[in-house]
């Protein structure tokens, strides 16, 4: 048995793991940090789509570096932490016995199969996308000489992996629950141009249905077909199963850490468990929604770095304000060369939520004038409390600009700006970079917001 | 005589006069709005550089649309206001008389010329960059047989139009007072930056230096040289002087509304002038810095749009809170592929203000991971107060996201935001637009600027 000594743990080198980690450095520079990660490698999380197809084309593309955490001084360990002991404050990895003062719970997730379905994915040709390597290159070999391809959900992780399944020649059909794709992100008028642009690359969507069997006709443990709540039946040599994540909670459920809504760890704003030593940050977390303050399965990388950010600067005291409460759900994918962003509640959430919202769309292109050679359409939807005028909510769909520009919605929203500040904001443009200064579409959607509260309707 | 009559009097169609008339039709719908603009086709004044090059290659591609205007029923007349009444409210175009209610200059600005050389524009192959599309495509069609020219200005108008006619073989040598091009947005850090990718393209610099004499050595009227400072001479068959604009006052000054700084326009927050029937927008309004409230030279298109959202919203009564107050000089300029952006105050513009700054850069890539096959490098600078720690300005390198995200920038240096705001700000990240959540460079910079401040250094 090995002591190992260290001043703040962190359990798990995804994104929150890591940014932990530096921004921990980064305020205590003296204080000894450990990372402990399950697998030697570590992919970049959102850019596992693309290692099927074109993009990356191999997950050896997608590994993530830790160069900027190994040449800040911080310490790392390849193995998985059995057992916590948060009184003793010592966690068991083999033989191990690693002592902290502080910790940091950044286990991440795994993908969510429904109860109904998790028998199949012991058959061949059923898989998830699981964050671990080895796993994705075992489903990016079976698929080499396969042509069908059936994906179970439409979130963004469903969709990106049928678009570049389909850009190699697959024939991919994705089925989910609701009506149009991205439905979580994207309101019906903007889900709607997804989905043309998934099918133009030759995605099938089969929407408002669901797999209720998972068939392996011969009897052989290989799947070759899906049968649906409607009836249909699909024949298919590849089964993914994108129906999301759920929090890794077991290690701090078993050292009797509280866990919140949705099984997530639950933690106050500055991710601090209820032992003020023992932190949670990342998917493993609890989250809720910065607008509805409800109960949110939102994860993403970039809301899993913001709550790095605070955990380290947050282990010995409050080091400044955090400035949001819940996740404004502020992320972008792309179809072929189209992007679609969105942040914080659309337009059907908030009225699933109670919330009288007035919207306002603006339609232009990304360039001016429009015949700036590489220039494409831009559609902006704002989403404002009829009182109060707040802009709770964005979506785009545009050219890669779109990236960057739901940053700016996002901190309009974060800041609970109103239409009234946006209509005079001060934005550059550029002919080959943005859309008009006479039309540019953030402002003009906030406009017609305006303009709709001000007649009342 | 013709007695025309309307609610609303705008003088000039470029952007600020085209919003405000726009703007003004959105919030009095039963008003009459009268735009008066002295020519019949109108440039995207934003793109004119464009025109000289493969961008655009004429300026037909450039001419802005109407569409707008006409559709919302805003009536045009295009002539040249001789004078104005405010007394009894009448503008005189020719034998005509327009009676208004509200009058809204906005006559824009013309290329401002040192006295020293304003003889030079006699000679033939002396241009300035005006806004009319005549004198554009003299220039256009003169230089076509043309190989040297010599662009006198490093601001951005001279840079673009010098990358332009480079693009096109041309052998272009740009003359500049400062150290690097573009000074008065980048730090020389940034500048050099610039610098070596428009010497890429094919153009000189001459930097701290300046024209004294433009040569007719043949006596034909016919430009051939520049003589500097230095005692250099070039030849050159082309002198392009890029020396900045001057607000159009005259018409203004005869109607007895007092000028301000610069001897633009002088104007409230609200865009009125003392007469509050009279207002002043774009280029010929007089115009502060947001950051250290001194007279500004910034004539950007953006701010003159922000103004004539604000006029248009304001003409009867304060519709609504501006936001702002002065400019914070946000624009964007591109050098073949790379994109530069600047927002608020340089660290040697707040040096010279007297303002204890503290800075951050941060250097990364646009997309993650940087195996992503289009990623491009992306460097972000912050500037912000030592005292409160609010990011007062922002230059970025980059690719076309940029363009983009200096408004994010923007909006953080007008909301007053501080480090501590944004270094727990939640972004959306995607492989394929934005770089990774892990390194985000506009939180990375904030989040050195706080150690740096920290550490007291």
């Amino acid at each position: 048995m090995k002591k190992i000594q260290c001043d703040v743990l962190v359990i798990g080198g995804g994104p929150a793991g890591g940014v932990s980690a530096v921004t921990a450095k980064m305020n205590y520079p003296h204080k000894e940090i450990l990372v402990v990660r399950e697998h030697e490698v570590q992919l970049v999380p959102c850019a596992i789509p693309y290692v099927f197809g074109e993009t990356l084309g191999c997950s050896e593309k997608d590994v993530a570096s830790c160069a900027m955490a190994e040449e800040m001084g911080i310490a790392t360990l390849v193995g998985k932490v059995k057992n916590v002991d948060t009184q003793k404050k010592i966690a068991y990895l083999n033989e191990d016995e690693i002592h902290f003062d502080k910790l940091i719970f950044a286990t991440g997730s795994t993908p969510f199969v429904h109860a109904s379905l998790e028998h199949a994915l012991d058959l061949e040709g059923v898989f998830t996308i699981s964050k671990n390597k080895d796993f994705i290159d075992k489903l990016d070999a079976y698929a080499k000489d396969k042509e069908e391809i059936v994906v179970v959900g439409s979130g963004f992780i469903g969709v990106e992996v049928a678009v570049e399944f389909a850009t190699k020649g697959k024939n991919v059909t994705v089925i989910g629950g609701s009506k149009h794709i991205l439905e979580n992100a994207f309101d019906g008028e903007l889900g709607n141009v997804a989905e043309e642009h998934m099918e133009k690359v030759g995605v099938t969507y089969i929407g408002e249905d669901r797999v209720v069997e998972v068939i392996d006709k011969n009897g052989d443990n290989v799947v070759n077909a899906v049968k649906l709540k409607s009836g249909k039946i699909i024949d298919t040599q590849i089964v993914i199963l994108a129906t999301g994540y759920k929090p890794n909670t077991t290690l701090a459920q078993n050292a009797g850490v509280s866990l919140g809504h949705y099984q997530g760890i639950w933690v106050d704003e500055y991710m601090r468990t209820a032992n003020h030593d023992i932190f949670a940050v990342g998917d493993c977390s609890a989250r809720r929604d910065f607008i509805t303050k409800e109960p949110s399965k939102v994860m993403l990388a970039s809301t899993s770095s913001a709550e790095g950010r605070v955990a380290g600067s947050s282990l010995y005291g409050i080091h400044y304000l955090k400035g949001f409460s819940g996740t404004i759900a502020i992320f972008s994918t792309m179809i072929q060369e189209i992007a679609f962003s969105s942040a914080g509640v659309t337009q059907a959430q908030a009225k699933r939520a109670g919330i009288d919202v007035v919207v306002g769309s603006f339609s232009g292109v990304n360039r001016h004038p429009a015949t700036i050679p590489d220039a494409q359409e831009q559609f902006v939807k704002l989403v404002a409390m009829r009182n109060g005028g707040q802009i709770i909510g964005g979506q785009i769909i545009g050219g890669k600009e779109t990236g960057e520009m739901i940053n700016l919605i996002g901190m309009i929203i974060e800041s609970h700006f109103d239409i009234y500040k946006v209509m005079s904001m001060q934005v550059a443009t550029q002919p080959k970079l943005t859309a008009a200064p006479t039309s540019y579409p953030v402002v003009m959607a906030a406009h017609i917001i305006a303009q709709k509260i001000h007649k009342g309707v």
